[in-house]
């Protein structure tokens, strides 16, 4: 007997047949003996549906309100599923995140979970009742409603298994598992069986939408095993686990890409720290993430050019918070560019191998593609090119290191 | 200066153009230096495609969870909103029933308010701040969601307005007001100034659908003054007020209808005061509501014919309990008929008046209608017939009475 949490995905609760679907595969899992907590996603289309209605009402909108509004969505999907096991004669009921509760930050529309009371929750597991779970969403310390952000879902998922000291936790969703490059670009892309969390966070960061990045950081604090699987087929996923559960490692294990990317240059920025404090704060204090940086030599004295990205949705946020500060002469002018892209290779054997970097440039400078800019980690180097070369790269790279299946 | 409770209903709010002239409708109280708390209903069409999807998965479903997936409407409508009023340079928030808390007893799908917690509300309409409640729904002392049934939003919106001792409560909706019969039947029907607690008590339980019965109560209990207009015209609406406040009645002030009405036959009971126990104790369990009753001679010795009405919703589930008992040998048969009609006639001054039933009994009567079930209070007389005569009859009632328009 395992106690194990489900999570489902928009695309696996995307209408009542669907729904219904999802309760057999809950239902298997009761029928083995297994303890089964649930955590669903809104039906798939409903939450972006949700976000238009708030955007055409206001470009600067309030978030606490934001999240009210699109939060409402997996309640929908937590109560039909609780009334389809029960007609099946299994004893579930939903939950709804203030009733737990799920606390969060107040960082609205991306807030991150501090704390789950699941004492109520252990009860019931143990009664042999399903508990259904909103995902996506939580509460604040003094009542307000809060979303995870985009897959959210995942993280409410991992930090329940977490709470309930879950044997695993089984994402569900509308592919197979992780592979080593999207299949859509990649038409020799292979499954991977089994993946360290660094990979994997490397991969929910680097735009492979299989897994919100919080959810994998969050597997890996808390050791939770997670595997990737899909709803719609039998085939086994791909679990995501510790560094210890792998014996060997490939140097490269995938290429990872994103399209959610948006190039902004500061012109003739000051050179001088404070300034990129001037930028950077105000930034962080409107919840944009910057991602990769990179500073240029300007053509002014004492001037730098700073290159950043953020993401393509926070654009209009982003430019908004630094015209403010243009005002103050930090900089003289905004270029901006969603028109990007961001290709990685990502690989824990990274570390042990040479020439990996080396290849990549190679690859790339053969098929005629400029580079904008560079990061790298312990185990993964990414750049940012023009979203034009986005599949020509992809699959240039996956040949590159020898991914492809024969 | 006055404290207003301003309710939308879900026509008012069926999309973003209505939600920005519903903004503009709180900004021309806000602006005229009134505190202002909102109550909003779904988008018109939500709730019903919520309760499709309920009724979907089963036909005997969990209310607990059939509220937790109806209530989720109000919530968007709520956050939407208060985003609209928040571009118009009004500060507005959007406030949850489990965010006061709104506190009901156990009867999901048609529970009663029990208590609001209306503290931080007040704070919030002092500090001219609007508050913009979700109608409709409400928590248990348990924290299970509940709604309040079929324009539960009226309710909400007047427990409000008693809570923060309103100075009124607009109820808007897309009809002008009460008129003497429903205009889409009677063309000559008028528009009502002003009506009382009592009538206007009859009027919504008898089927007028502008306000519901428990909001209607409430009011009276509590004295509070309700206005019902169109936010869709500036037309003077009509008052739902205490007696003292209008100065002579009509003896018949209008004719109410409902469809919502199915009829029941339990063929060979027996008689004896337990069999209506042993009948009305199970429906009342299944807070199924029974109206009109009538006691019929059987031919067979010792035994009765029953003949009861509960409301069309609830017929599947009445006969499900009854056939039960069918079982217990209690009665032989059930005979139903959801093609039935009441109509009603209303008037405050029908106290002092003499002669209203027999005008009643009568026109029927001349128009070949038969009645089924008379049933009768100090402000109203309504027959039970078959549906197919109903607009027959309103017509020829509204006459009968001279409440024609000439």
């Amino acid at each position: 007997m395992a106690r194990i949490v489900q999570k489902f995905g928009g695309s696996s609760v995307a209408n009542l047949d669907r729904i219904m679907h999802v309760a057999h595969l809950v239902k298997r899992e009761v029928d083995a003996g297994n303890e089964v907590a649930v955590v669903v996603s809104a039906m798939a289309g409903v939450t972006n549906q949700l976000v238009e209605l708030v955007q055409k009402v206001s470009p600067f909108y309030d978030l606490r309100e934001h999240d009210v509004v699109v939060s409402s969505g997996e309640q929908i999907t937590a109560g039909l599923l609780s009334l389809v096991l029960q007609s099946m004669g299994i004893q579930a009921r939903s939950w709804l995140a203030w009733q737990l509760p799920v606390l969060t930050d107040e960082s609205h529309s991306k807030a991150r979970i501090q704390l789950i009371r699941a004492d109520l929750l252990k009860e019931e597991l143990s009664n042999n009742k399903v508990a259904v779970l909103t995902g996506f969403q939580g509460i604040t310390e003094d009542k307000r409603i809060t979303t995870l952000g985009r897959g959210g879902s995942d993280t409410s998922a991992v930090a329940l298994a977490a709470v309930l000291k879950a044997d695993f936790c089984d994402i569900y969703t509308d592919v197979d598992g992780i592979y080593t490059a999207d299949p859509n670009i990649v038409s020799k892309a292979r499954k991977i069986d089994k993946i360290t969390f660094e990979e994997m966070l490397e991969f929910a960061s680097q735009g492979a939408k299989v897994l919100q990045t919080n959810s994998v950081e969050m597997a890996m604090r808390h050791n939770v095993r997670v595997r990737v699987r899909s709803s719609f087929s039998d085939v086994p996923g791909t679990w995501v686990v510790d560094e210890s559960e792998i014996l060997d490692h490939a140097p490269v294990s995938g290429i990872a890409h994103s399209r959610d990317e948006a190039k902004i240059t500061l012109v003739d920025l000051i050179d001088h720290p404070s300034s990129f404090e001037k930028i950077f704060t105000p930034l962080s204090e409107a919840h944009i993430n910057v991602d990769m940086i990179v500073k240029n030599i300007s053509t002014s004295a004492g001037k730098i050019d700073l290159t950043f990205t953020v993401s393509k949705g926070d654009l209009e946020r982003t430019l908004y918070v630094l015209e403010q500060r243009l005002t103050e002469n930090v900089f003289d002018k905004i270029n901006f560019d969603p028109d990007v892209a961001k290709v990685s290779v990502i690989g824990l054997g990274m570390k042990s191998h040479a020439g990996i970097a080396s290849t990549m440039f190679k690859t790339l400078s053969e098929k005629g593609i400029p580079i904008y800019v560079i990061s790298t980690s312990e185990v993964k180097i990414s750049v940012l090119i023009a979203e034009e070369y986005l599949e020509l790269a992809v699959r240039a790279l996956h040949a590159a290191y020898n991914l492809d299946v024969h």
